[in-house]
């Protein structure tokens, strides 16, 4: 699943990127303007944000910033509408999912099309970003495809896997303003240490909210990673310590989990001090995205990555305080048991 | 339905575009490997050829025009493997579809994955190529987009649809060319106006075999089309020209025909002239090709694009001769009517 926040606090924004995302994805056909006008509001815009922020180290092109940021965003869209068809998912940012409005067909189409938008945006920019943006999207790729293939009961082949998954984008949008504002070969490996770490505390947070979290705050079901059988860091890590792993490993290799089993594992799981041991593992990778920074130049652009990373935490405040998550539950459906201690 | 001509002459291809098109799509994921080294061979290469002659006008580096023939028919092949998955197509180039192999998960990733690395190839060339080839892409998805929300009981729309879905991206091929070997504004518009016809002409040929093509020849199963709802230009036609047309357009209306109403349709459409009214129009636009090539510079890039015009013709001797389509079915089950004169 892919990161869907939607109580995160406003993240600063490239002068111009709504208008920018709008007039580029324009079409003259009426329904393809109603499937892209679905697409394009709700997000938080992280990837902009970042492309804003690094471009913002040294002086840049602000119109050309703009341009890089609306393309990371609309890769990140596009890669969101095939997510959702290909997960069959039912809803994204509290709204329906494209698919679920207009099948499938349109919704893989619409991705293409935002996809050439990205594309035609980045052709006036500079060569080198547009390398490693399609290198980030092949590797995306890989690591979607990776995750079909194999059933992992391993913490390094998750972190691997989410790096792929989530991070490449983000690692790409903060080397990406970092080209732009003419940073060294050195700086930009820091900015891309930075962003992979970043990437990586988002998903686990995210797969740490979809087992825990409360399905009507984020916009979207809970549990949806367990009923389709794909196994995140707090299950990896109860599959390690609990004494009735060997069943459950048993259950989850015959296929995804139903609402009951999942619920009655994430019980389990909060009970060893698993989502609380998921809580703690994506604090240290902002920490670790913190570290990155230290070789940067000090100031604005540097203090709002490293409180970018701390933001990357926010969301744990929404997991359920009451109990482990329901599928598609109504708030006072919850029970009450106490809450993880997830925010030392 | 997409273009897939088995058996068309061969046409002449740039140096080393077999080779660049395995290096550019390797993956170090086996899985994401064997899904490419599916989607890459059997194709006839028409883009790619399209590049490499009207690169040929002038001198032009030999390496970009590879890059660029390359990136053009992988955004080909991505939009094939998307346009099977989405028209849960059984077969292509008389193998399994990408998708019937493998899930629609992983061929939606590998057209991605293909879209991707099409893009890096054209980091390293002319902006204005990028350009041009990101609008093209976006046009055939809004045609196909198009097409799932309009039934449409008119020849214009149905040369406006292919002019998107098809000729865009021929057309783009051979404006590539040009813009590669430094011609001209009003020698791509010719340029581009050749690609245009070729395209709608190659897409009509293409239906028509669909209706009346033998299956066994065409490496996949015929009256695709009418089973999907899909209206082509012969059945556009014979809805204007039948004594019957009320009563197909009130089936066609209700969806797809069956195998059985497709083949009926077809032995009327035959027997009113209306596969031959096809064939005609296809010869047309491929007049209008050729014609468009007359203000370019005579030479062997005039003549070879005059002789691939000519070629896409050639696969109407593939229609059927002995009967209407057979859906599926095996050569000894076909009847013995005449043939259709299309060929003058």
């Amino acid at each position: 699943m892919h990161l869907t926040f939607s109580l995160a606090p406003e993240l600063p924004q490239p002068a111009g990127l709504e208008e920018l995302l709008d007039n580029a994805t324009a079409s003259a056909e009426p329904l393809v303007q109603q499937l892209i006008a679905h697409s394009l509001p709700g997000g938080k815009r992280l990837r902009p944000a970042l492309v804003a922020i690094t471009a913002g180290f040294y002086p840049a092109d602000p119109a050309e910033v703009t341009r890089v940021a609306a393309a990371v965003e609309l890769i990140h869209l596009a890669s969101l509408v095939h997510d959702d068809v290909l997960d069959n998912a039912a809803t994204r940012r509290s709204r329906p999912a494209l698919h679920r409005l207009c099948g499938a067909v349109p919704a893989v189409l619409t991705g293409d099309y935002l996809f050439a938008t990205a594309f035609g945006l980045l052709a006036d920019t500079k060569k080198g970003i547009l390398r490693i943006i399609t290198r980030a999207i092949r590797t995306m790729c890989e690591g979607e495809i990776q995750e079909l293939s194999v059933v992992n009961f391993c913490e390094e082949a998750y972190f691997a896997h989410i790096a792929k998954k989530t991070a490449a984008l983000i690692d790409v949008a903060c080397q990406s303003g970092g080209i732009l504002c003419g940073m060294k070969r050195t700086q930009l490996v820091r900015l891309s240490r930075y962003g992979t770490h970043l990437g990586c505390a988002f998903q686990v947070v995210d797969d740490l909210l979809d087992l825990a979290g409360r399905s009507e705050l984020l916009g979207k079901p809970c549990l949806q990673d367990l009923s389709q059988g794909i196994l995140t860091l707090p299950v990896l890590h109860f599959l390690e310590v609990s004494p009735r792993a060997g069943q459950w490993k048993e259950k989850l290799r015959r296929g995804g989990l139903t609402a009951d089993q999942g619920r009655e594992l994430v019980a389990q799981a909060r009970e060893l001090g698993c989502l609380e041991y998921a809580g703690q593992a994506a604090q240290k990778q902002v920490r670790l995205a913190q570290e990155a920074l230290e070789g940067l130049p000090a100031g604005k652009a540097r203090d709002s990555l490293a409180m970018v990373a701390q933001k990357v935490l926010f969301p744990l405040h929404l997991l359920d305080h009451t109990g482990p998550a329901q599928a598609g539950a109504q708030p006072e459906q919850a029970a009450s048991p106490p809450v993880p201690a997830l925010q030392q």
